[in-house]
């Protein structure tokens, strides 16, 4: 049958199962829908929120295992019945895009938190752990994330490594991406960042985009301000989706131009109120609710997609629209079979709202079972097996000393290259000084708020220290360092002294990674995440506990930025201008180069 | 990874290739749409359908190679420009289901007519030469199709045989439907018709919904007044849609629990009237237009699914959303990538539209070359291979005499069972008559319009012979014959006499199939359907020309039933009420079992 059998798929995982329910739950839900066996659960007289007809009906729900059995006023007996008069029914919220390592949890510990939300799935793209341990550490998240009552699932990252201006701990090239799309619970590749390269036609990219079709999967986006001719050249690849508009304009022009217009809120980034206005009906399956990156503090306190949904509600949005932005045209755009909608057939995994105008949620059904209430846990979530080697002891750094940390230059009377940074930005300029020197050596100079900023790769490959200067953080003495900086997750670290600089390098790798802060020899506090040296498995509350001691710790030592430690980890990052230093060294980004500390 | 890795495809076969673009052609569409390089096309002034953003916005659209590249003002050269001023550009139409069988027409002659009325895939159940050639007739509708300008999209027939009242040809099972489910171009498990069975949750009909899903498909339905607890039953199963609502109130029931509505208007069944008040935005991604049957003259004079937007328009509907329901919706409900709207990096299959009231098509461009201008082809469409033996020579008769067509009884004072048809009827009654006797045999008895009906298993299984008797039919002398028989198109004939019933099965079986009118020993006219005996690779119109001649001849012999040759293709259906006559013998429908000829 050349050239017409076109393509087949086959099982090769003979332990693998589908996800998707199997005859006998089929014909279990059948049998209660048609009334000849009991529900196990009813809600009655709840007003349903329905993303189908996009209007809220008052009416009985069965639920048989972990499906919706059917609604109607003719359900009247389960074994288990709930009273929903005056309450709502919704489906449970779908995240459409985030990265689960920027909560600095396991999927695990990230579940507890977002789990009692009304958030019952989120599609993550694990960049952050596949740039320190490539298809291992996407293999660790799918296993980590399997059996909790959390859908979590997967787009592969499209750019591992960001560029090669940098060592990062893997590499995810074509034949990684293709044998990870094979997956069930991956559903696309991850958004592709490089969009200069795209839109000049680079093929390695456009490989990648045309994988995700091969496997009828999705190819994701990542386009800031990219617009007009740039925006239509993006798109010809093939990228499906964008999460980065800022503007009503940018919004809208994406919109029509084919693109899933994802709405984010993430901790710094926050697009919602600009993006309000695209949130109706004339927009059908077009928008969707995501976070990007959440910090732990914003989960904990206001939440995750149910942050939007609620914001939508309180801006005065149809409820049935605003729901389907956070559920079901999520569950559409990456062919989530049976997901983001309460019918008969799909999967039980909705939410009982006491307060719609305010999003009260009461109540967290998963697959028909309970999992929280009252914004608790009902139970507590499965354990994943032990994490493989591959996420452990990732932390490998070169024998340092003082002379590690030594910067020299050769003319005495040359100005030098400086980071600076600011408060709320990611974006950094570069300055020009006239360094404090002792003979040739340059030092730190308090007076004029000029650190060390060192950036040392610690994935055992070839030991690279990339030194430079960093203005704007204020640290009065000590140093903090931390493995999370990326995408290449090599350390970082700010000092005020070569000594504490060493301790706190020295000591991260001790504890296989995460932040600490150090100084007169002392570690003040730390913070281990000990799990690819970027996530721990601890308690969402108790990581932030320690980051408010960290960042106590930090205030008293002088630093006056707000959340130091997540700026340090993209004071490397060689993708986003103007200055940044990665373990090659000085990166001039707008040049996309490496530069010498002095300035010619 | 077990529990982990869930599933893994492979591609097995090493010679088949995706549809989707390859990376040359992502790069090429790239470099058009960033101004790099010159497009193969421009249309400019024209207003763009927007299908995305559910407006008409004044463009300009590139087009390169396969793609759409772009649309934007600043686009003005090409190698080809056309002028679109005053015009509208909509995407390339989609039935999202039909039976091509019902056109008696091979997909390159069912595509030669319906590409010029700008629609430009369909999705196709073969239920027909399922049932008649198994496997390897789906196969040959899926290699006949390869490389038409009609993408042409198959659902696996999930109800072959109908039921075990009948010889069919074959036999679709489960290990059958998941083969073919693994073809790229095979988008889910046909409309599962059993919805009784269904609704009583037995275990085989439930296995192939799941399939379906196992596959990441859909699984299609067919509901006719299937509402309350019986629909939400059978959508328990995991079935999706259903085109059979023919009220209002029923499709907002479906549309409302959850079922993609298809919206139909076949040649008989013309359900759109009805359903109209349903096209709207509020209704989102949820409504279709499809046309499952139509007759070769419908399809030349009325069109296919074209017919449901152009009389969608005229009844005032919103034209982006008239056209997203024949496009774009039909694309996203069984997840064709990059089809059904009109936006950078979707396959360039299009439509411009002179005259949108009156919805008017100029021009047809199938991935971006033009297929059809001012209602006609603009160019031969490939042939396909030479059809497969297992599609060829089907029609294997027992060997006849007039012995064959004996009936006889024991009780010469009972009263005998005879169908009763009616014109522009499917459903049949069952009348009980007294026979015209000679002897114990039963004659015809033409003053009282009492002929022959007979079944004659023609797969070449076991030569079984059913034989009744029928009213309605008129003729007073002759016979006809068709080996189109629904479901299992054994042959059916009707004759007022046992020489020309004798002729018109042998004559079939000489041509290999199709329809045939005899009379006092001469054949009269025929129409050859040399492919399965259900349909035939010439051009509609001649195919058509044939069927008039044919009407012509029966209306001469006495014939009072339109579309007789249909009206017999369906007398031998043991699944529409109340009597029919099978190889089996005379069932009764209501009681699903077979019946004597004397009513006892």
């Amino acid at each position: 049958m050349k050239g017409c059998i076109l393509r087949k798929f086959s099982f090769l995982d003979k332990d693998g199962e589908t996800m998707m329910p199997k005859v006998e739950e089929l014909k279990k839900a059948v049998d209660v829908a048609a009334g000849r066996e009991r529900a196990d659960l009813l809600i009655k007289n709840i007003n349903l929120i329905n993303v189908f007809s996009n209007e809220i009906i008052k009416s009985n729900v069965v639920i048989a295992g972990r499906l919706v059995a059917g609604f109607g006023d003719d359900y009247k007996d389960a074994k288990e019945i709930i009273d929903g008069t005056g309450k709502y029914l919704a489906p449970g919220l779908i995240d459409g895009h985030l990265h689960i390592e920027s909560s600095l949890a396991t999927p695990r510990s990230y579940a507890e938190v977002v789990l009692p939300k009304g958030i019952t799935g989120v599609v993550c793209d694990p960049h952050e752990i596949g740039n320190v341990s490539g298809v291992a550490g996407i293999n660790w998240l799918i296993e980590a994330s399997q059996g909790l009552e959390l859908d979590v699932w997967v787009t592969v990252p499209s750019s591992v490594p960001a560029t090669d201006l940098e060592t990062s701990g893997a590499k995810l090239g074509l034949e990684e991406i293709e044998e990870l799309l094979a997956h069930e619970r991956v559903v696309g590749v991850a958004e592709l960042m490089s969009f200069p390269d795209i839109i000049a036609g680079e093929q390695e990219n456009l490989a990648k985009a045309a994988l995700a079709y091969k496997y009828h999967k999705t190819a994701e986006g990542h386009a800031p301000s990219v617009r007009g001719l740039d925006l239509q050249a993006y798109l010809a690849s093939g990228i499906s989706s964008d999460h980065e508009s800022t503007t009503y304009e940018e919004g809208l022009e994406k919109l029509r131009s084919g693109v899933y217009l994802m709405i984010r809120e993430g901790s710094v980034t926050r697009d919602l109120d600009a993006l309000m206005d695209l949130i109706k009906i004339e927009y059908a399956d077009r928008i969707g609710f995501v976070t990007d990156d959440r910090l732990p503090n914003d989960l904990i306190k206001e939440g995750g997609v149910d942050c939007l949904l609620r914001r939508a509600l309180a801006a005065g949005k149809d409820p049935a629209y605003a729901i389907r932005c956070a559920s079901y045209n999520t569950a559409l755009h990456y062919k989530l079979d049976r997901r983001g909608a309460i019918a008969s057939g799909y999967f039980a995994d909705f939410i009982i709202i006491d307060d719609l105008e305010n999003l009260l949620i009461s109540a967290v059904y998963k697959e028909g079972k309970i999992v929280a209430q009252n914004a608790q846990l009902s139970k507590d979530l499965a354990r994943p097996k032990a994490n493989p080697a591959a996420v452990l002891n990732t932390v490998k750094l070169p024998k340092l000393s003082l002379e590690s940390f030594k910067m020299t230059v050769e003319n005495l009377n040359a100005k030098v290259r400086c980071v600076k940074a600011s408060p709320n930005q990611v974006l950094t300029e570069e300055i020009h000084i006239s360094p404090k020197l002792k003979d040739n050596e340059v030092l730190v100079d308090l007076e004029n708020d000029i650190l060390k900023l060192v950036c040392i790769e610690r994935h055992g490959k070839n030991g690279n220290i990339g030194l430079g200067l960093i203005n704007g953080i204020g640290l009065k003495e000590g140093a903090i360092a931390s493995t999370v900086g990326h995408d290449h997750h090599n350390l970082m670290a700010i000092g005020t002294n070569d000594e504490d600089l060493l301790l706190a390098a020295n000591r991260l790798e001790q504890i296989q990674g995460g932040f600490v802060i150090v100084n007169k020899g002392q570690v003040l506090a730390e913070l281990q995440l000990e799990i690819a040296g970027l996530v721990s498995d601890r308690p969402l509350t108790e990581l932030q506990d320690k980051l408010d001691i960290l960042e106590e710790h930090a205030a008293k030592l002088g630093n006056k930025i707000t959340s130091v430690f997540m700026t340090l980890s993209f004071l490397g990052l060689e993708v986003i201008p103007e200055l940044r230093v990665t373990d090659f060294g000085l990166v001039d980004v707008v040049k996309a180069e490496l530069v010498s500390l002095e300035v010619n």
